[in-house]
């Protein structure tokens, strides 16, 4: 069944708020997300700042103990401008190194549908053609976290939340642990274009249009969010330090390669070091992510076994 | 001038040795590597283990504060077998995730000089059909660092050393700090394929036939290795943890965008924090690598203007 | 104004809970709070495991960007037994330094109430004399946190929270940013004992009497907890890593001495830089508490100005 | 045996130098050490900026494998003045919180001899009072490296180095791992005080006289230093981040009390969980510095069996 749903409220917590739409599984639910200031597609403030989310959405059948599957049919800029910051964070920067002296204001970004590109709007003289190609991505997503707690989102966990991963585009699928009774599932924070990092403090802030289909795998526990596109599986590892989540990413994999593709301890060791890519999501949020990903085909040898 | 060089002596520390050979910029030097543990091109123990170095080279005319550029012509196994390990490292697994029951005996590789693949001998079961293509980089090389230290080459740093990313193949132009008089440029340490992050604790280790060219850019400083390829730009930074090595490259990335291609504060920061891509160099060394790199499409729209 | 207050219901998140007992500025709750198991006095469960807290106390006049202090006026276990854990956690520990083989099942200390102190009960044979005098601590406590979130009792944050830092005894006051009408102070997780950095991954957990006064300083915004004691002023920095929790509390200290101490920035800075002392709170929470002291008798000087 | 040695020549690499004196197991050494910047007791300049060590001292006898025992038997200033810097490193401060604007001039302490005290000369005005104790210490002592290296006196590791410890005070004897033939011991880097982590950049530093005792621990292999005064033993664990620090230093201690307290592992962990403190060496060189402590009284509850 295809939803077409109208958020009326926003949160900036994941949690387990009262659910605005119940939907089935193999649903497909067609909405829109605010920007991260909580913009419209018309650029009017409707929500509240800080990553916005709409939802949550109950997925019904979906249990503790199980994993959401949801899949990014499709995500596309709504409105004619995103916005960015300036400045390179300091958190990336040598500690010594100041950046003090560039300003801090918002620049934008203008969208063109057509050409499915975003130009910079009043740079600077030397970045007066600096254009880049539509690459729109889902900043944050996830579910209520464990334990009845409400997690800004400004951050990520095992729950998923603000990864700023600019993997999750439209083709991925992406699994989720599930801690409460019908997942409650929350989207929001979309971005046209980011570099790796996130290390302006922003992607290319805009409201999207955005299409997903959600499905339940019961009885089946994951520990970091997955994914998968045509190409890779992933994991991704929340935490701080950069040690730490890449330390969460490898062993969800390693994980992942013995329970689900069947490989034993050794082979998952071999296989992973042998073909792991990692990615970085993001360095500036409360919790940064790291992506550990492996080419499908490096698994297709065991497949043809 | 183009110099055939036999290595007789093999070093453990990058540092201020008696150089082997002198040559002047712009020369090109075809030489042998011996694998991370010190057998040559017939599997026979003629250095010691722990990426001994071919070296070190004294290139006349390089002076401290100037940069030695180094590019790899060509790289390539010179013999049949390479070894890696098959248990990925426990500082890249969650600490409470324990991998002890793996073996740590290394495994082996077979080279297929036709195919230009390598594939794992005697493999587990589920890995019998494991091949890789070839993708040769060098694993560890530097110059002699600062201060009359010598490094071990398990190790690295300002001046080079273990880094540890397969990024480093042929192609590539390799740009090094220099801090005393000839430079003293040493190589070593071939894989002929390694995941990212070096996780196994090895690539498959191997000896290599390689040849490079090197120059100096006199009167330039910079603070970290650098390089560049076809495409993209890069810088690398070494240090433990990777939110450190994250930083240098990052900075020095900044630096190099001011420095030489004429970017203001403000453009440089939009531009890098736009366009950036990481890439994790190792993640088990004493010293981790991270890689900022940029690619060289998005420099053009300045340089055309 | 006193009260005696009994708690019904237990916490295991930080948040916005209804309020258990509405007190004023200035008012002494004498109260208990049960083991981080959710035992009680009688050793009965009670309560959920996880760090259960008692309260929350909401306190008439504390808004949010107010700071509201909490003097512990004494705190006691009311029970014969504690428990800790015998295996470090591997945390602490080299990756490659395996302490797999060690039980992870509690032990027990019995407490003497007549010679104040903690005896281990069936431990192994080297330790048959183990004994602690008590040191009895609040090991969880703080405030509703921001934005709506409701944050696990696992960890802490600007809110305070779970920082297992052996400081926090009889006699010391600590300070908290409220941020939601009535600041909601929550209390628990009590230890008889704990060494530096909880790396046992536990204190002698144990149920307590507890007494404590609260007051507001209206106005008066601050980050991270502080504390002072009989000797010394503190500020807790809580975050992983261990160097980004030390930012944090040093960071808050130098804040302290030029907001409230009338330091400016050079004074505060020799001043704090000759005279800090660092003590570990935890390692081994998912977020990490650095302390960062000052001796009182050091700022006396200044205030004899 | 007594020597009285008078320095020519300053090194700011541990390694493997030409040993400026042959001592026995059992001689005592005394000698000077010039300041950090290579001032002397006249305040002349007569070695290398860096903390430039006196030595290498070759103990006959010292093999590798072995441990060296070396007690400080005194340690005081020998001039009149000591420098330290007046402003707090940036890594110890949140990255978005700028101490730019404070002067970076190294600022001047007074000794006076009699009253035993350093005070602030031409401080701010706020700080006109600020005099300190003087509490000695040895910010940088070490052996020869393995393998050949040479590490610059800015840094710390397995052999010692710039540790920057607050504890390396007279009374204290320290254990280091001997890796070369004679051990090559070097000692320099005076500190007439010191704060916890050495957040400034600097102790108060000065050239001193120093009188040390060495001995040799036969057979007795150990991975960091060690050390111990009156009431604890302690274990020194370098490197950065802090993380991995406290790893090396709270593993290394598991060591000593299994190795050579004749505890098992368990009753290791036990005791060390319970009875551990942690104090922060230096939080600024390139390699950090954690140790970990045990109180001595704690270890005889084992001894008196």
């Amino acid at each position: 069944m295809k939803h077409q749903f109208t958020p009326k409220k926003y949160y900036t917590t994941l949690g387990s708020h009262e659910p605005s739409l119940r939907v089935a599984r193999g649903d497909t639910i067609v909405t829109t997300i605010i920007d991260a200031f909580g913009r419209d597609a018309s650029g009017d403030q409707v929500g509240p700042s800080g990553n916005p989310q709409t939802g949550p959405f109950y997925v019904e059948g979906a249990d503790p103990g199980d994993t959401l599957a949801m899949r990014i049919d499709s995500i596309w800029p709504n409105r004619k401008f995103g916005n960015t910051r300036p400045r390179i964070a300091q958190i990336v920067l040598d500690p010594q190194y100041t950046n003090i002296s560039i300003s801090s204001e918002f620049i934008q970004f203008e969208i063109d549908q057509g050409a499915k590109t975003a130009r910079l709007q009043n740079g600077p003289s030397g970045l007066s053609e600096l254009t880049v190609p539509l690459r729109p991505m889902l900043g944050c997503f996830g579910v209520a976290p464990s334990g009845g707690q409400a997690i800004s989102t400004a951050t990520s966990g095992h729950h998923g939340g603000n990864m700023d991963y600019n993997g999750f585009v439209a083709g991925v699928t992406a699994y989720l642990p599930v801690f409460v009774e019908g997942a409650l599932l929350h989207v929001g924070d979309g971005h046209a274009w980011q570099g790796d990092g996130e290390i302006l403090g922003a992607g290319i802030e805009i409201s999207m249009d955005i299409t997903f289909t959600v499905d339940v795998i019961k009885g089946k526990r994951i520990a970091w969010p997955r994914g998968e596109n045509e190409t890779h599986i992933f994991t991704a590892g929340n935490a701080r330090p950069l040690d730490q989540a890449i330390q969460h990413a490898t062993t969800e994999m390693l994980r992942w390669l013995q329970e689900d593709y069947g490989f034993d301890a050794t082979e998952a060791n071999i296989l992973l070091g042998t073909f792991v890519e990692y990615e970085v999501g993001n360095v500036i949020d409360p919790a940064f992510t790291m992506v550990c990903k492996l080419p499908k085909q490096s698994l297709q040898r065991r497949k043809s076994m």
